[in-house]
Protein backbone atom coordinates (compact mmCIF):
# COMPACT_ATOMS: atom_id res chain seq x y z
CA UNK A 1 0.00 0.00 0.00
CA UNK A 2 1.31 3.51 -0.78
CA UNK A 3 0.39 6.39 1.20
CA UNK A 4 0.87 9.82 0.51
CA UNK A 5 2.77 10.79 3.65
CA UNK A 6 5.35 9.55 5.72
CA UNK A 7 3.31 10.62 8.88
CA UNK A 8 0.27 8.37 7.87
CA UNK A 9 2.76 5.48 7.19
CA UNK A 10 4.01 5.38 10.56
CA UNK A 11 1.14 5.68 12.14
CA UNK A 12 -0.38 2.78 9.89
CA UNK A 13 2.97 0.71 10.66
CA UNK A 14 2.86 1.35 14.00
CA UNK A 15 -1.23 0.66 14.98
CA UNK A 16 -1.05 -2.21 12.42
CA UNK A 17 1.62 -4.05 14.90
CA UNK A 18 -0.99 -4.43 17.26
CA UNK A 19 -2.12 -7.69 17.93
CA UNK A 20 -5.95 -8.40 15.28
CA UNK A 21 -5.27 -4.94 13.64
CA UNK A 22 -4.20 -5.15 10.13
CA UNK A 23 -3.01 -2.66 7.63
CA UNK A 24 -6.71 -1.48 6.64
CA UNK A 25 -8.36 -0.83 10.09
CA UNK A 26 -5.09 0.72 10.99
CA UNK A 27 -5.63 2.83 8.03
CA UNK A 28 -9.19 3.42 9.08
CA UNK A 29 -7.92 4.28 12.36
CA UNK A 30 -5.40 6.73 11.44
CA UNK A 31 -7.57 8.62 9.54
CA UNK A 32 -10.27 8.86 11.80
CA UNK A 33 -7.63 10.31 14.12
CA UNK A 34 -6.75 13.08 12.10
CA UNK A 35 -10.87 13.98 12.24
CA UNK A 36 -11.02 13.87 15.52
CA UNK A 37 -9.82 17.12 17.16
CA UNK A 38 -5.68 16.92 18.20
CA UNK A 39 -6.83 16.68 22.18
CA UNK A 40 -7.98 13.45 21.53
CA UNK A 41 -4.96 11.96 20.10
CA UNK A 42 -3.00 14.07 22.89
CA UNK A 43 -4.84 11.82 25.28
CA UNK A 44 -4.77 8.47 23.53
CA UNK A 45 -1.05 8.52 23.70
CA UNK A 46 -0.64 10.02 27.02
CA UNK A 47 -2.33 7.01 28.46
CA UNK A 48 -0.17 4.93 26.44
CA UNK A 49 3.02 5.91 27.63
CA UNK A 50 1.69 6.59 30.82
CA UNK A 51 0.45 3.28 31.25
CA UNK A 52 3.94 1.80 30.25
CA UNK A 53 6.02 3.49 32.08
CA UNK A 54 3.63 4.07 35.36
CA UNK A 55 2.73 0.51 35.44
CA UNK A 56 3.20 -1.27 39.06
CA UNK A 57 2.78 -4.96 39.62
CA UNK A 58 1.55 -6.08 43.59
CA UNK A 59 4.38 -7.50 45.15
CA UNK A 60 2.28 -9.98 46.87
CA UNK A 61 -0.19 -11.21 44.12
CA UNK A 62 1.75 -9.78 40.60
CA UNK A 63 -1.46 -7.98 39.78
CA UNK A 64 -1.25 -4.50 38.09
CA UNK A 65 -1.75 -2.32 41.00
CA UNK A 66 -0.90 1.17 41.58
CA UNK A 67 0.19 0.86 44.56
CA UNK A 68 3.35 -1.46 46.34
CA UNK A 69 0.25 -3.76 47.19
CA UNK A 70 -2.99 -4.15 45.20
CA UNK A 71 -6.50 -3.34 46.80
CA UNK A 72 -7.47 -6.99 46.80
CA UNK A 73 -4.05 -7.89 49.00
CA UNK A 74 -4.77 -4.64 51.07
CA UNK A 75 -8.46 -5.02 51.54
CA UNK A 76 -9.74 -5.89 55.28
CA UNK A 77 -12.88 -7.72 53.47
CA UNK A 78 -10.95 -10.15 51.67
CA UNK A 79 -10.82 -13.96 52.69
CA UNK A 80 -6.87 -14.13 53.53
CA UNK A 81 -6.98 -17.81 53.72
CA UNK A 82 -8.05 -18.21 50.32
CA UNK A 83 -5.66 -17.83 47.18
CA UNK A 84 -6.99 -18.42 43.55
CA UNK A 85 -3.79 -18.80 41.04
CA UNK A 86 -4.23 -17.81 37.91
CA UNK A 87 -2.06 -17.64 34.68
CA UNK A 88 -2.10 -13.91 33.98
CA UNK A 89 -3.70 -11.05 34.85
CA UNK A 90 -7.25 -10.51 32.39
CA UNK A 91 -7.72 -13.77 34.02
CA UNK A 92 -7.98 -11.78 37.62
CA UNK A 93 -10.62 -9.29 35.76
CA UNK A 94 -12.65 -12.35 34.29
CA UNK A 95 -13.27 -13.51 38.12
CA UNK A 96 -13.52 -10.45 39.58
CA UNK A 97 -16.51 -10.06 37.69
CA UNK A 98 -18.32 -12.68 38.87
CA UNK A 99 -18.88 -11.25 41.94
CA UNK A 100 -18.44 -15.08 43.08
CA UNK A 101 -14.91 -15.17 44.82
CA UNK A 102 -14.02 -13.28 47.79
CA UNK A 103 -10.29 -14.37 48.33
CA UNK A 104 -7.39 -13.55 47.39
CA UNK A 105 -5.18 -14.14 44.16
CA UNK A 106 -1.78 -14.91 42.79
CA UNK A 107 -0.70 -14.57 39.01
CA UNK A 108 1.69 -17.07 37.63
CA UNK A 109 2.54 -14.85 34.81
CA UNK A 110 2.01 -17.91 32.53
CA UNK A 111 1.89 -21.65 32.49
CA UNK A 112 4.66 -24.60 32.36
CA UNK A 113 5.24 -25.16 28.28
CA UNK A 114 8.45 -26.86 27.54
CA UNK A 115 7.77 -26.12 24.05
CA UNK A 116 8.38 -22.62 24.34
CA UNK A 117 10.72 -23.12 27.26
CA UNK A 118 8.76 -21.83 30.23
CA UNK A 119 9.39 -23.76 33.38
CA UNK A 120 8.65 -23.63 36.85
CA UNK A 121 11.47 -21.07 37.22
CA UNK A 122 9.94 -18.64 34.63
CA UNK A 123 6.64 -18.65 36.72
CA UNK A 124 5.78 -16.89 39.67
CA UNK A 125 5.62 -20.11 41.69
CA UNK A 126 8.28 -19.49 44.26
CA UNK A 127 6.55 -16.49 45.32
CA UNK A 128 3.56 -18.45 46.04
CA UNK A 129 5.01 -20.47 47.82
CA UNK A 130 6.89 -17.96 49.81
CA UNK A 131 3.46 -16.12 50.55
CA UNK A 132 2.31 -19.06 51.87
CA UNK A 133 5.21 -19.99 54.24
CA UNK A 134 5.66 -16.59 55.39
CA UNK A 135 1.97 -15.51 56.46
CA UNK A 136 0.97 -14.22 59.63
CA UNK A 137 -0.42 -16.31 61.99
CA UNK A 138 -4.04 -14.64 61.09
CA UNK A 139 -4.01 -15.27 57.25
CA UNK A 140 -2.60 -18.50 57.04
CA UNK A 141 -3.92 -20.15 53.82
CA UNK A 142 -6.10 -23.06 53.82
CA UNK A 143 -7.06 -23.08 50.62
CA UNK A 144 -5.77 -22.54 46.87
CA UNK A 145 -8.01 -23.03 44.38
CA UNK A 146 -6.42 -23.44 41.02
CA UNK A 147 -8.41 -21.54 37.97
CA UNK A 148 -5.77 -22.00 34.98
CA UNK A 149 -6.80 -23.02 31.65
CA UNK A 150 -7.95 -26.46 30.50
CA UNK A 151 -4.70 -27.44 28.04
CA UNK A 152 -2.21 -29.34 28.80
CA UNK A 153 -0.04 -26.89 29.63
CA UNK A 154 -2.35 -26.21 32.69
CA UNK A 155 -3.11 -29.21 33.82
CA UNK A 156 0.91 -29.62 34.09
CA UNK A 157 1.29 -26.56 36.22
CA UNK A 158 -1.81 -27.78 38.04
CA UNK A 159 0.12 -30.94 38.86
CA UNK A 160 3.44 -29.21 39.56
CA UNK A 161 1.69 -26.84 41.83
CA UNK A 162 -0.70 -29.48 43.29
CA UNK A 163 2.35 -31.45 44.49
CA UNK A 164 4.37 -28.48 46.29
CA UNK A 165 1.19 -27.78 48.81
CA UNK A 166 0.65 -31.14 49.33
CA UNK A 167 3.94 -31.38 50.69
CA UNK A 168 3.31 -28.09 52.48
CA UNK A 169 -0.35 -30.04 54.45
CA UNK A 170 -3.02 -27.00 52.24
CA UNK A 171 -6.14 -28.08 50.71
CA UNK A 172 -5.86 -27.45 46.87
CA UNK A 173 -8.94 -27.65 44.70
CA UNK A 174 -9.54 -26.67 40.61
CA UNK A 175 -12.50 -24.61 38.96
CA UNK A 176 -14.58 -27.17 37.49
CA UNK A 177 -15.07 -28.01 34.14
CA UNK A 178 -17.77 -29.34 32.35
CA UNK A 179 -20.83 -27.51 30.04
CA UNK A 180 -20.84 -24.01 29.92
CA UNK A 181 -24.03 -22.23 31.83
CA UNK A 182 -26.70 -22.47 28.83
CA UNK A 183 -24.71 -24.84 26.87
CA UNK A 184 -26.20 -27.21 24.75
CA UNK A 185 -25.27 -30.98 25.23
CA UNK A 186 -25.27 -31.96 21.65
CA UNK A 187 -22.47 -29.25 21.05
CA UNK A 188 -20.08 -29.74 23.46
CA UNK A 189 -17.18 -31.38 22.58
CA UNK A 190 -16.67 -34.76 23.44
CA UNK A 191 -13.30 -34.18 25.75
CA UNK A 192 -15.54 -31.44 27.43
CA UNK A 193 -18.85 -34.09 27.76
CA UNK A 194 -16.36 -37.04 28.86
CA UNK A 195 -14.59 -35.17 31.78
CA UNK A 196 -17.63 -33.62 32.76
CA UNK A 197 -19.33 -37.34 32.62
CA UNK A 198 -16.03 -38.39 35.27
CA UNK A 199 -16.17 -35.67 37.56
CA UNK A 200 -19.67 -35.11 37.69
CA UNK A 201 -21.40 -33.78 41.68
CA UNK A 202 -23.27 -35.77 43.59
CA UNK A 203 -26.89 -34.25 44.42
CA UNK A 204 -26.85 -36.50 47.62
CA UNK A 205 -26.33 -35.13 51.37
CA UNK A 206 -23.29 -36.25 52.58
CA UNK B 1 -16.18 -3.44 34.55
CA UNK B 2 -13.76 -3.23 37.41
CA UNK B 3 -9.80 -2.38 36.82
CA UNK B 4 -6.94 -3.55 39.10
CA UNK B 5 -5.20 0.09 38.14
CA UNK B 6 -6.23 3.61 37.00
CA UNK B 7 -3.52 3.16 34.24
CA UNK B 8 -5.15 -0.01 32.93
CA UNK B 9 -8.41 1.93 33.36
CA UNK B 10 -7.54 5.39 31.49
CA UNK B 11 -5.81 3.41 28.89
CA UNK B 12 -8.89 1.39 28.09
CA UNK B 13 -11.00 3.77 28.24
CA UNK B 14 -8.91 6.20 24.99
CA UNK B 15 -8.23 3.21 23.08
CA UNK B 16 -11.79 1.77 23.15
CA UNK B 17 -13.16 5.62 21.55
CA UNK B 18 -11.29 4.60 18.19
CA UNK B 19 -13.68 3.42 15.96
CA UNK B 20 -14.91 -0.56 16.56
CA UNK B 21 -13.14 -1.19 19.13
CA UNK B 22 -15.12 -1.99 22.43
CA UNK B 23 -13.98 -2.44 26.10
CA UNK B 24 -12.71 -5.80 25.74
CA UNK B 25 -10.53 -5.48 22.51
CA UNK B 26 -9.03 -2.21 24.03
CA UNK B 27 -7.91 -4.55 27.60
CA UNK B 28 -6.47 -7.02 25.20
CA UNK B 29 -4.84 -4.16 23.39
CA UNK B 30 -3.85 -2.45 26.80
CA UNK B 31 -2.83 -6.18 28.04
CA UNK B 32 -0.60 -6.33 24.96
CA UNK B 33 0.86 -3.12 25.31
CA UNK B 34 2.57 -4.08 28.92
CA UNK B 35 3.98 -7.45 27.97
CA UNK B 36 5.71 -5.17 24.52
CA UNK B 37 9.21 -3.63 25.57
CA UNK B 38 8.40 0.36 26.83
CA UNK B 39 10.06 1.73 23.51
CA UNK B 40 6.93 -0.04 21.05
CA UNK B 41 4.50 1.96 23.32
CA UNK B 42 6.52 4.92 23.16
CA UNK B 43 6.54 4.98 18.85
CA UNK B 44 3.06 3.82 18.77
CA UNK B 45 1.84 6.90 21.12
CA UNK B 46 4.72 9.27 19.23
CA UNK B 47 3.41 8.21 15.90
CA UNK B 48 -0.01 9.15 16.73
CA UNK B 49 0.59 13.02 18.06
CA UNK B 50 3.17 13.43 15.39
CA UNK B 51 0.35 12.51 12.91
CA UNK B 52 -2.67 14.90 14.03
CA UNK B 53 -0.06 17.60 14.76
CA UNK B 54 2.55 18.19 12.00
CA UNK B 55 -0.29 16.44 9.46
CA UNK B 56 -0.21 18.84 6.39
CA UNK B 57 -2.75 19.14 3.74
CA UNK B 58 -1.87 19.86 0.09
CA UNK B 59 -3.19 23.51 -1.28
CA UNK B 60 -4.26 22.34 -4.41
CA UNK B 61 -5.89 18.69 -4.05
CA UNK B 62 -6.58 18.88 -0.30
CA UNK B 63 -5.15 15.28 -0.31
CA UNK B 64 -2.70 14.83 3.04
CA UNK B 65 0.89 15.56 2.17
CA UNK B 66 4.32 15.86 3.73
CA UNK B 67 5.01 19.17 1.46
CA UNK B 68 2.65 22.28 1.16
CA UNK B 69 2.11 21.02 -2.28
CA UNK B 70 1.63 17.19 -2.41
CA UNK B 71 4.23 14.65 -3.96
CA UNK B 72 1.12 13.84 -7.42
CA UNK B 73 0.17 17.19 -7.87
CA UNK B 74 4.22 18.28 -7.91
CA UNK B 75 5.08 15.00 -10.27
CA UNK B 76 5.57 15.86 -13.20
CA UNK B 77 4.84 12.60 -14.61
CA UNK B 78 1.64 12.90 -13.76
CA UNK B 79 -1.34 13.93 -16.47
CA UNK B 80 -2.39 17.74 -15.74
CA UNK B 81 -4.89 17.56 -18.02
CA UNK B 82 -6.93 14.68 -16.17
CA UNK B 83 -8.52 15.83 -12.53
CA UNK B 84 -10.28 12.85 -10.15
CA UNK B 85 -12.90 14.07 -7.99
CA UNK B 86 -13.26 12.04 -4.68
CA UNK B 87 -15.00 12.00 -1.68
CA UNK B 88 -11.93 11.55 0.88
CA UNK B 89 -8.50 10.93 1.43
CA UNK B 90 -8.71 6.93 1.58
CA UNK B 91 -10.34 6.78 -2.15
CA UNK B 92 -7.03 8.70 -3.33
CA UNK B 93 -5.15 5.80 -1.48
CA UNK B 94 -7.56 3.33 -3.32
CA UNK B 95 -7.50 4.36 -6.51
CA UNK B 96 -3.39 4.73 -6.11
CA UNK B 97 -3.48 1.54 -5.22
CA UNK B 98 -5.29 -0.08 -8.56
CA UNK B 99 -1.97 1.62 -10.58
CA UNK B 100 -4.83 2.33 -13.24
CA UNK B 101 -4.78 6.63 -13.45
CA UNK B 102 -2.29 8.61 -13.79
CA UNK B 103 -3.92 11.75 -13.63
CA UNK B 104 -4.48 14.64 -10.45
CA UNK B 105 -7.00 14.44 -7.35
CA UNK B 106 -9.07 16.37 -5.79
CA UNK B 107 -10.36 15.77 -2.45
CA UNK B 108 -14.24 17.01 -2.01
CA UNK B 109 -14.02 17.03 1.93
CA UNK B 110 -17.28 14.93 1.71
CA UNK B 111 -20.46 14.71 0.03
CA UNK B 112 -23.66 17.27 -0.27
CA UNK B 113 -26.12 16.03 2.09
CA UNK B 114 -28.65 18.02 3.45
CA UNK B 115 -29.69 15.84 6.09
CA UNK B 116 -26.40 16.62 7.73
CA UNK B 117 -25.98 20.07 6.97
CA UNK B 118 -23.75 20.20 4.33
CA UNK B 119 -24.00 22.19 1.25
CA UNK B 120 -21.61 23.01 -1.81
CA UNK B 121 -20.02 25.48 0.78
CA UNK B 122 -18.80 23.02 3.04
CA UNK B 123 -17.05 21.39 0.27
CA UNK B 124 -13.91 21.91 -1.87
CA UNK B 125 -16.20 23.08 -4.55
CA UNK B 126 -15.14 26.56 -5.41
CA UNK B 127 -11.07 25.55 -4.74
CA UNK B 128 -12.06 23.19 -7.48
CA UNK B 129 -13.64 25.27 -10.19
CA UNK B 130 -10.53 27.87 -9.19
CA UNK B 131 -8.15 25.49 -9.87
CA UNK B 132 -9.77 24.83 -13.24
CA UNK B 133 -10.36 28.33 -14.08
CA UNK B 134 -6.63 29.56 -13.01
CA UNK B 135 -4.56 26.70 -14.53
CA UNK B 136 -1.50 27.11 -16.74
CA UNK B 137 -2.46 26.91 -20.54
CA UNK B 138 0.27 24.10 -20.54
CA UNK B 139 -1.78 22.14 -18.12
CA UNK B 140 -5.07 22.93 -18.95
CA UNK B 141 -7.65 20.90 -17.56
CA UNK B 142 -9.43 18.56 -20.28
CA UNK B 143 -11.39 16.22 -18.44
CA UNK B 144 -12.81 15.44 -15.05
CA UNK B 145 -13.78 11.95 -13.24
CA UNK B 146 -15.68 12.31 -10.81
CA UNK B 147 -15.31 9.22 -8.76
CA UNK B 148 -17.95 9.90 -5.88
CA UNK B 149 -19.63 6.96 -3.96
CA UNK B 150 -22.71 4.98 -5.66
CA UNK B 151 -25.03 6.87 -3.24
CA UNK B 152 -27.82 9.84 -3.68
CA UNK B 153 -25.54 12.46 -1.70
CA UNK B 154 -22.82 11.28 -3.91
CA UNK B 155 -24.90 11.12 -7.35
CA UNK B 156 -26.51 14.60 -6.12
CA UNK B 157 -22.85 16.04 -5.66
CA UNK B 158 -21.74 14.65 -9.32
CA UNK B 159 -24.84 16.42 -10.58
CA UNK B 160 -23.95 19.30 -8.82
CA UNK B 161 -20.58 19.77 -9.94
CA UNK B 162 -21.25 18.37 -13.66
CA UNK B 163 -23.56 21.45 -14.08
CA UNK B 164 -20.86 24.02 -12.79
CA UNK B 165 -18.02 22.04 -15.03
CA UNK B 166 -20.56 21.98 -18.25
CA UNK B 167 -20.47 25.81 -17.97
CA UNK B 168 -16.84 25.75 -18.83
CA UNK B 169 -17.03 23.69 -21.50
CA UNK B 170 -14.80 20.44 -19.51
CA UNK B 171 -15.42 17.08 -20.22
CA UNK B 172 -17.12 15.18 -17.48
CA UNK B 173 -17.13 11.83 -16.63
CA UNK B 174 -17.81 9.37 -13.99
CA UNK B 175 -16.22 6.43 -13.01
CA UNK B 176 -18.29 3.21 -14.45
CA UNK B 177 -21.07 2.01 -11.77
CA UNK B 178 -19.35 -1.77 -11.40
CA UNK B 179 -19.55 -0.72 -8.17
CA UNK B 180 -22.59 -2.01 -6.58
CA UNK B 181 -25.22 0.68 -6.15
CA UNK B 182 -24.91 1.80 -2.59
CA UNK B 183 -21.46 0.70 -2.28
CA UNK B 184 -18.46 2.83 -0.31
CA UNK B 185 -15.81 3.75 -3.04
CA UNK B 186 -13.00 2.92 -0.28
CA UNK B 187 -13.93 -0.74 0.06
CA UNK B 188 -14.32 -1.56 -3.24
CA UNK B 189 -11.85 -4.20 -4.39
CA UNK B 190 -9.19 -2.86 -6.78
CA UNK B 191 -9.56 -4.94 -9.54
CA UNK B 192 -13.41 -3.58 -9.90
CA UNK B 193 -12.35 0.28 -8.99
CA UNK B 194 -9.08 -0.21 -11.25
CA UNK B 195 -11.83 -1.29 -14.08
CA UNK B 196 -14.40 1.36 -13.35
CA UNK B 197 -12.35 4.19 -14.10
CA UNK B 198 -10.95 2.58 -17.35
CA UNK B 199 -14.64 1.99 -18.32
CA UNK B 200 -15.35 5.47 -17.34
CA UNK B 201 -18.75 7.10 -18.71
CA UNK B 202 -19.11 10.30 -20.32
CA UNK B 203 -21.76 13.07 -19.13
CA UNK B 204 -21.56 15.36 -21.90
CA UNK B 205 -23.73 14.79 -25.41
CA UNK B 206 -22.18 13.68 -27.81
Amino acid sequence: MNFPSKLIEDAVNEISRLPGIGKKTALRLTLHLLKQPESSSQSLSHAIVKLRTEVRYCIICHNISDQEICSICSSHRRDKSLICIVEDIPDVLAIENTAQYNGLYHVLGGVISPIQGIGPDELKIDSLLHRIDTAAADDKVQEVILALSATMEGDTTSFFITRKLNERGIKVSTISRGIPIGGELEFTDEVTLGRSILTRISYNAE
